[in-house]
């Protein structure tokens, strides 16, 4: 956990898939498992699995394996998944009900507190353990909530008239559905894209070519 | 558009960006757009965009730039959007309404064609403009309709149930919202996966980090 300053993208990209895979022996009650047999079950190399957790200082020990809930505490240290980040859902449409019902965020370092939208027929209305509030009272929610991230679950357009308001509350940390390009006018901001329609795109181009 | 078989995939996965760009330069009634100007609206370099273009053949003319529609045209082939894969919805829960109520399948080369679920509660219901079916009656229909896609938005241990159903049914290809490894199982299968947790946790390692 001492270095974690240069290690690829491409290692970050995929610790999530090893806590996801280490959740599930650990759910197993599995104690402990080999690179090999780790490797195995995630299809990937085991001199991958050894290459990435040495990234991260290496959790095996020779002959015996890595402890299945060690490293997973490790790794939910590295990820921060215990941080709790405060965020907001801006945007209470079928993504955003989606999104709210259905992801368990406290388990992946956010806290939901609040879901913004500017239509009166949703303001009010719940959505998850939640009740729509009005984009209009954003400010002062974020100024006594203190809001980390915000996940954008509206479309280009919206985005565009709502970001500065969001940056000027101090929120540099997005989860974005939208086809935005927040760090084109923030480059200071971290950013997630999920961009749904060019996968669909790219899944249609894998089975055309 | 004669040489698409060694293109890489992180050309492939930006070809969906420059359609989208295109679409709305097209939707501008913009006519015509040098390399250095696209690279700009994109963020990225003049260098890039007639790298990546030039991987297809190149569609740029020295002191003209490219024309925007068929630019957007050429891509559109280049990605098979216009070829209406037909494509099945398998859960109707939070995630698989939010697919169907809100993207424009059509536009990006599937067409939605049914929708199947096990819970009573759901089968019958409608669901965008489609009625949500018994999945019993998977192999029936698909038999009669020759499908080419799933979508899956169940979860994992869902997916292990029903994987095998589809792919017996000839369908090889698939848009993966669970955590279920398809290509590991069934190495001959096309598969674009959404793992939405995982962005998230990546965004918290990012913010944490």
């Amino acid at each position: 956990m001492s270095k974690n300053d240069n290690i690829s993208m491409s290692v970050i990209r995929r610790l999530p898939r090893y806590y996801r895979f280490l959740s599930e022996l650990d759910n197993q009650n599995v104690d402990r498992i080999s690179s090999i047999k780790l490797a195995q079950i995630m299809h990937v190399t085991a001199s991958q699995v050894r290459q990435d957790l040495n990234c991260f200082g290496g959790f095996g020990q020779q002959g015996y394996g890595y402890s299945v809930r060690q490293l997973k505490e490790e790794i939910t240290n590295i990820l921060g998944l215990n941080n709790g980040y405060k965020t907001i859902l801006i945007g209470a449409g079928h993504f955003g009900s989606a999104l709210a019902n259905h992801l368990q965020f406290d388990k992946m370092g956010f806290h939901l507190v609040a879901c913004f939208d500017t239509d009166p027929e949703k303001i009010g209305k719940g959505i998850g353990e939640m009740t729509i509030r009005d984009e209009a009272e954003l400010e002062d929610f974020c100024r006594k909530c203190h809001v980390d991230t915000a996940i954008l679950t509206i479309p280009k357009e919206a985005v565009e008239k709502v970001i500065s308001r969001l940056y000027a509350l101090g929120i540099k940390s997005y989860w974005n559905f939208s086809h935005y390009d927040i760090t084109g006018k923030f480059p200071d901001t971290i950013v997630e894209n999920v961009h749904l329609s060019d996968k669909l795109m790219t899944l249609c181009y894998r089975m055309t070519n």
